[in-house]
């Protein structure tokens, strides 16, 4: 079948304006057009919402980053490629892609030596002021849309953005065949976080959640092992996961998905000595930290921020190989008008991920 | 000039034991034997004293390692080889070494794998209930003595062991040349990680402590720069730091090799996006710490626990090829008889390394 | 079901002794002893037959290591633990094991780095003038057997030894999850490397051979794709497989478990820019090798040699776990009686993995 | 001393053009402009000759890069900024500055990897069909010209080419303190890398060549120790290069910088096990190469191809620092109508390193 045709004047670009906490609008916005030879617009046809999304809708800023002009919300998105710059060889319009939703400048000490993601010119969708990709049109740099196989879906596309976070965080544990990993937190990204440890081999995966019905969707996802963290001494609670996991000596990787204090404690009483801990879950700017723990027992910690180079590459590979089923994450899928009643629910927990469908249409 | 000839039956083996908190006695032990055909007993010509002996020899613990027993102090040590058991090839009676005062297992996991100063089953001098080097005689597996070049003297060989500690430290801030460095803390370690730091390449070393004659000392050791650390935020130390070096990014690595709180904290706001902090610094066991910092800029932290395979032949290395001049931190030397004053004098900060000769004279 | 008692009194240590080139007899040698607390004595249940036990048998010596005296065969050893040391605390009689058929010095400057495979005092079954497995009981430090899970049989167990030379080849290619892997050679090894690989997350492993019978097996056994490689330019065959792989950039990685002197060549014009080539197979000493192809694409080219540490542990687990399937491999059982006759059958090429089983029984 | 105002109108633009082998002129070419707003365009003061610059004059092709239109030659230059996009906030006008003639996509996976050398759409100078830096005008992107400490010249700054590539190849070999490197080789590139890997701390470095001359020059530069190869088998230079360090288990790291077949032999022979072998020379495609050495050995074999991010920044910081003394490989300077004689002293091998003045006259 071919790919429907895409006319970009017959496209709305509808977008889905955030103007103080609370209060949002739909404002048609005029269409982007390509920015260099290098860039493609892409009709967006879904996007997911992010934890930030939900955190900025509400209270209009993160930390120092706060909403001071109406910025439209959303990053996590897959859409229809419209047009390509006649530099682009290897988009063409009708592509289905997945969209990265930050650029970096290329030209700093970080993006030269392949650490883009900590470049500090970064724009990134939906992070004041720059506009999101709850949007009819997107304009972006070709190298930042990646063409989606046919076994993946554009409902499964607009899930590469949370998968890239996680197999970043994976990544950084470095995680090898055979080996044990606990993720603390069984939201979106520490469900994900599990699969793709799965993915890298892990023999034993064990979630750790304080709500039992997460951690039960948890073991049916990807977990080997599950732990319904208590009220207790974070010694206590790692000593309870190691005897879970049969491994006295702790675990080799430790990946903490929820920024609680708690988890965060556990997560250093649970890594073996010469293992490694990732701190990927945003929470409190500080904590109290088991510091000696990390040196007397050599601990690596590392954190995780966004995706970089090659990540968005995998979480594709993983998703069209069948190694993740992003699809059970999908509570539901909405029409675009309904994007404030699906930031609602996501507000209040009621799903584990929602998808907004572009003002375009539902296509699948 | 030939070797003096070590008769053992002519050594003695007094030691300095510590019964109690500031209760020490000179004891007269039995000659320790050849355990194997591949041990050594070495005659311990010079000792240094570390902040853990006059942790025990103060308060008779540190965290839950606890003096039950009568246990000699002591663990930075070189002597001279008296007795090589028959599979011994690299050294022969008179042989000066340094002697490495640990040893692990040979077969655990870490062990095998390369990490054996996290072996559980390390048999350390001066650690309950292990007796340290404070010693005539000492029985040691021939690998963990280190034949020390001519260029290095026996009272060198004694500071062998705090520039093993050094050496892995700046070894876990995998430190590159041309980067910039800061190191946290101006005692015995923390300059010599300066100075390691600079062997290794670094351009910038600056050195942070709270007691400015340490600085004096540090510029004319081996810090290219020096800063008096505050009672101020963290954030502002950092940015003190950070401007006097020049560095508006950060330093590529950051080592405390203090234990303090704030130092701790500094760090973390001191090192540059994707750069390396390493604990290696002895305190609380738990502090506040900038978890979001570490997230956010992909910080890698990594603990530093005593020294591992090769740390050993390389602090030797850069003293006898002059790159750490480990002399300059001798304040001292006395007989053995003095130990207790010794003890003392290091216990009120009198000095930065003071050495105590063996019970069979002062070689040098 | 407990374990059947095993008597060492009434254990048999009948062994299989090469005398000159296919020369062989069956002699009753004396039961060896613990040689230490931390030895184990185990009674040998079966046997694989590797290509070097071949080629001994055949030729009397490889390369510089030559049969001067009787030798007893066979190095890939499953066993049932008959008697421990009293430091032995892992293992116990009636324990299932894999056996590491080579014991390193534990005491040089490899082993403590943790590279025990490269010790030059290593101690190696069936490589001259250390006698094999293929005798009824067998000594060994007890770290160098392995308990298997009850999910791993015994003839499972005998294969572990080649799994592990192909997950150190593996280790050695850094292989990634979603990466492209080529293995030269569908012999044993190099089957199991393909399996490895996938285990690693692979998507595409390519095996080549020049018998298509191989790469039949192969591509039931691991392999998502197979290549006939043809007597042609190795830059042509090389440009047949990136175009089977659909990869003009060419493979994240590329093994060669043949040792062929066409394969290493089309090895390195397969290999893409930046990417990993590992020379595990075993051939001529010299070959002409395409070294601008490495230099100008940065080819990281790594020697693999047996198996190091956490190899036999990932092994007995990718068996445990189901992710190789290690029995397919396996074309006959015989009886100890019949190990000549094996010799001629895997010499003549007509099986890929025969075991033997040892002198006391076939157990399963 | 204020920077002389350098006004674009008023400089020429002369170049130094290769036709066809031997066949040079000098042609006055239209001036650059700001191709950018990311761009500069400096004035160039001080160009080396590189043996690929007289690989091209002479043969007029350099394997499958054939000069098959005019080209301008060069691409070691140092040179004045003249003019500065309006993006550029790291340089102005008047900045001395060391150029790095290579201009990678910055899309492509390799570039965003942080391995742009290995970019297939890299823009290099003097190499076909792109000009060089033989000219009075070059145009940049400004993130490929490094600005000049005072403590470097500008002609010192024509050398931080070479001083890269040689930077580069002693990252590749991952020389750490304290080790043993040999380099092969005492060309301009050889003695840089015998430099650099004192800087990276090397304790022993000897370099090897069949010019004993050039060996004298060696061992006052920056080599400790200096061997004249011999028309032996390698294995016998390798053991006389490891009798001559005292090394009997081998170099820790061996870097070719010779491309010589011989060289890459003894290379392989020479190094220990698990240690690593750098190809950085250019010659043979093919070579007859030791193969089971590197598989039986682990040896770690790298190819390295000019240089990637930081490599620029350290060169110059090696400079500045005082470390690496490249003033000492300028056997003259050279007006800019000289070139074409500069260049037949190249060829003849009578000089170590040429420098051409730009045709804008002599600096310093």
């Amino acid at each position: 079948m071919a790919p429907p045709t895409l006319n970009r004047d017959e496209l709305s670009n509808l977008s889905f304006v955030l103007h103080k906490p609370l209060h949002v609008s739909y404002q048609e916005r005029p269409k982007p057009t390509l920015q260099s030879p290098h860039h493609v617009v892409v009709a967006v046809d879904y996007t997911g919402i992010c934890g930030s999304d939900v955190h900025y809708w509400r209270h209009g800023a993160i930390g120092h980053f706060v909403v001071r002009q109406p910025m439209v919300l959303g990053h996590e998105s897959a859409g229809t490629v419209v047009e390509t710059g006649r530099a682009v060889t290897h988009l063409r319009p009708g592509d289905r892609v997945a969209i990265e939703p930050g650029y970096a400048c290329r030209r700093c000490v970080d993006c030269r030596a392949g650490r883009y993601n900590l470049c500090d010119e970064m724009v990134f969708a939906a992070t004041p002021p720059h506009d999101g990709t709850l949007t009819g049109l997107w304009s972006s740099p070709a190298d930042f849309c990646y063409k989606l196989p046919d076994a993946v879906s554009l409902r499964e596309g607009a899930l590469i953005e949370p998968l890239a976070v996680a197999v970043h965080m994976v990544k950084q544990a470095a995680v090898q065949p055979g080996q044990s990993v606990v993720v603390m937190g069984a939201g979106p990204v520490g469900l994900l976080c599990a699969a793709v440890a799965r993915a890298y081999g892990a023999s034993a995966v064990l979630t750790a959640d304080i709500v039992q019905p997460k951690l039960d969707f948890a073991a049916r996802f990807a977990s080997t092992h599950t732990y319904l963290s208590r009220r207790v001494a974070p010694e206590d609670n790692a000593a309870a996961i190691k005897c879970l996991l049969g491994l006295p000596r702790g675990a080799d990787a430790v990946i903490d998905a929820s920024g609680a204090e708690p988890s965060i404690q556990t997560s250093l009483h649970t890594v073996r000595r010469g293992g490694t801990f990732v701190q990927g879950g945003m929470g409190k700017p500080d904590v109290t930290f088991p510091i000696m723990a990390l040196c007397l027992n050599e601990v690596t910690a590392k954190g995780s921020f966004r995706y970089g180079p090659g990540d968005y590459e995998l979480a594709i590979n993983l998703v069209a190989s069948g190694k993740v089923d992003v699809k059970k994450l999908v509570t539901a899928t909405v029409p675009f008008h309904e994007a404030g009643e699906a930031f609602r629910k996501a507000a209040e927990g009621e799903v584990i991920k929602i998808l907004i469908a572009g003002p375009n249409g539902d296509k699948e």
